[in-house]
């Protein structure tokens, strides 16, 4: 065993107890969510077979793959020749497994592979990590979790409706309150593009108009127009992203040939969030969002927040085709995702982290001796029985050094128990952050602490 | 994209709802005792440096460590020579990164990646996934949880008598009777390796009586005697494991030379357990318990199921020098583990998952048309306001076809919105169990749905 001064793989991150705490609380709000709107809970193996995996991001997402070497001999299977046709070919032999890169292709095997077992509509939630061989920089990690909720299996405008709601109620808990849901639909995308005289460009036009939060209006119009469009076009577009009137926005998406049922489809659902009066629904309809076309095909959703510069908290849409990469056709559906790290981001800039969560502890018993020490095993037995979270310092040591180690976890109240404590009966609890202390009987101390416990 | 028939990877596992929200029934309460008794969550990646983890397990381990291929041209920073070395050779220059394999030796990384922020004693808690590549075999999987709770920088007694609790507390929340927690020590093993005339022998001494519960006493005995033991030593030691009187193995334990300091610890430890008169703790000492020595330095736990024939549910132990490979000398400590797959087993096979969690809402409503459809959604909605798990079949559909679905998920009530329940404002309350259904108004239904979900 050598001695290696040890390292974290570059991108990876540890997240100790005051930044795991934060994080338990924005999982623990998004999955209580989850469960509230009937999504059930699904975990996939980290693992993939790499027949699963590739092809299924494009040919960068490939690239991103974590590989996993296989095990044993692994060159046993290999020959001269595909060595000598240099890694990307070797691969395919020496590695048939991979991590997974997102939570939807195993969603979408999971699916395909239980599709007699699942009564349709399906709706899963996820939360899970994900691995991406990716150039690390700020706010991109190799390793990250993904927060997905998925409908399969019904068409209905109800899941978008609903998928608003759990948006709104997941940021409504987190007391995160500057955001904006963004809505559009790829149908009003498809007619812009063909108002534009690109219809044939679909993907490039959108993927320019997604530019324009980055690069501004003026650099996108410039390279609208060098695919073809005309002034007239361009003006006609950036007018109607102007426009913060949904009715007059809608009037004239159907004057530039947008089926009325689509129309109708907006219209019902923002009049079915209108009815949720008692929440602040945050939602706009936005005809400049345009991600992830190749995947979405019906309504997109997008969440950024308002207040600090920052990429989107969450997102999503519908997508027509789930599975057929997998052989099964026909499975549509819908589904949100919350970007974990983001949220802790803003969460943390915007200071609302409430200040309780970051203690561990509810209060922590100190002695003077080994008997004090062994009197004290009880009471702290007592305490944790009634749910309080109470810590013993678990050997004899010098009352500053117990006070220290007190001060350095940040406990609220420490409990003396000293040979005048045992023969009382009255222990001296100490608040903390004042100093006052005063000599209580066991129930008035458990009153005490889980008055401040539930504060 | 080739349309592939997906498949798992051998040894690797989903966990759909229904398994998954019993996982999370023991994880939950796993977790809640950890918080309770003050240890503090950390995450570490799945992914480690290869330095961080190979020589940690063994060569064995070594080789059921997950490497990952370097990503990119991998093939370029190696010769043919590294080739023609072999696989064994060529993987260090291909893979630098691999899949934890433990929680400890990411924490023992941790500590002393963090040793100037730590505060010790440190209590620490992590569950995560690890990952080895083993012959899968009945319940031996590639991906397994860990759920380990250790305490470093601390030699006090309190620290493996609260882990006790801590054991104890975890099966009672579990409603898991049928177990026992068999303790030992390090220094009676290596008494009675001594008094056996096998001193210099110890590790084989103890893997053989780490044997008796599988081959038997008989067996063991052989081996032991083929190792250089007597008759009278054999029967000597055979006959300190059958005895179950307590106060009499110590006597006779102090006679071959155990040192006092230990007896008295362990019966130290004893009496502070049986202060808890209010807990059933299952505590037995077990002289023929002999696991991890290598590892282990002090007093080393196991618990067993009693009921069904399993292996341990729970394991843990105190060690002298968790961080001494990482060149931080002096780290001692005390750690649990619960065995999530086994606690899962158990709890099957004795019927003991709470009837409650197998099913994921409280309610679903089901409706007659579009206007019925689009009536309920501030009926769920509101629901779910309330804290009830609500949902609403999402798109109209026959009413035979939703109360199949209803059916198939397994709702114990559908609310019906008709027409007349739309003009009445009552709403009829079906009791799928029974078939009994009733007209309510909304605070009726309300009060019903949150009644049965506390029960």
């Amino acid at each position: 065993m050598s001695k290696t001064k040890p390292s974290l793989p570059r991108g990876t991150r540890d997240f100790g107890p005051k930044v795991m705490s934060k994080r338990s609380f924005i999982i623990d709000i998004i999955r209580k969510n989850f469960i509230k709107y009937g999504f059930a809970q699904i975990e996939t193996p980290a693992m993939e077979n790499l027949s699963v995996l590739t092809g299924k991001y494009g040919d960068e997402g490939d690239q991103l793959l974590y590989k996993i070497l296989n095990s044993g001999d692994f060159l046993s299977k290999t020959s001269k020749e595909d060595i000598e046709k240099g890694s990307r070919h070797l691969m395919t032999g020496i590695s048939e497994k991979g991590l997974r890169y997102d939570l939807t292709v195993p969603f979408a095997r999971y699916v395909v592979m239980n599709q007699n077992e699942i009564t349709f509509p399906f709706k899963r939630f996820q939360i899970q990590p994900v691995w991406r061989a990716d150039r690390p920089q700020k706010g991109r990690y190799r390793e990250f979790y993904q927060c997905d909720a998925d409908i399969v299996g019904s068409k209905g405008l109800w899941n978008e409706i609903e998928l608003t709601l759990l948006f709104t109620d997941v940021f409504c808990d987190l007391k995160l309150e500057d955001y904006i849901i963004k809505i559009n639909h790829r149908a009003l995308l498809f007619s812009l593009a063909e108002s534009t005289g690109l219809k044939e460009q679909i993907i490039p036009f959108c993927a320019e108009i997604d530019k324009i939060d980055k690069m501004g209006e003026d650099k996108v119009a410039e390279n609208i127009k060098a695919m073809g469009a005309n002034d007239r076009q361009i003006n006609e577009l950036l007018s109607l992203f102007h426009e913060n009137n949904k009715e007059i926005i809608l009037e004239r998406l159907i004057n530039i040939g947008v089926s009325k049922k689509v129309i109708s489809a907006i219209n019902s659902y923002f009049d079915a969030l209108a009815v949720h009066s008692n929440k602040k629904i945050k939602v706009a309809l936005d005809l400049s969002l345009a991600r992830g076309l190749s995947y979405y095909t019906g309504m997109i959703f997008e969440v950024k927040p308002t207040s600090v510069s920052m990429g989107s908290i969450g997102g999503g849409g519908r997508y027509d085709d789930l599975t057929g990469v997998f052989g099964l056709k026909g499975i549509s559906g819908v589904g949100i995702s919350f970007g974990l790290d983001r949220i802790y981001d803003v969460m943390q800039e915007l200071k609302l982290f409430p200040q309780k969560i970051a203690g561990r502890l509810d209060v922590l018993i100190v002695h003077f001796s080994e008997e004090n020490l062994k009197h004290a095993y009880g009471i702290v037995s007592g305490l944790r029985d009634k749910g309080i979270k109470a810590e013993l310092y678990p050997e004899t040591a010098k009352i500053k050094k117990q006070f220290d180690y007190s001060d350095k976890i940040g406990v609220p109240y420490t409990l003396i128990v000293g040979d005048n404590e045992m023969a009382s009966g009255r222990y001296m609890l100490r608040d903390m952050q004042t100093g006052d202390q005063k000599p209580l009987k066991m129930d008035e101390i458990i009153h005490r602490l889980k008055q401040n416990g539930e504060r």
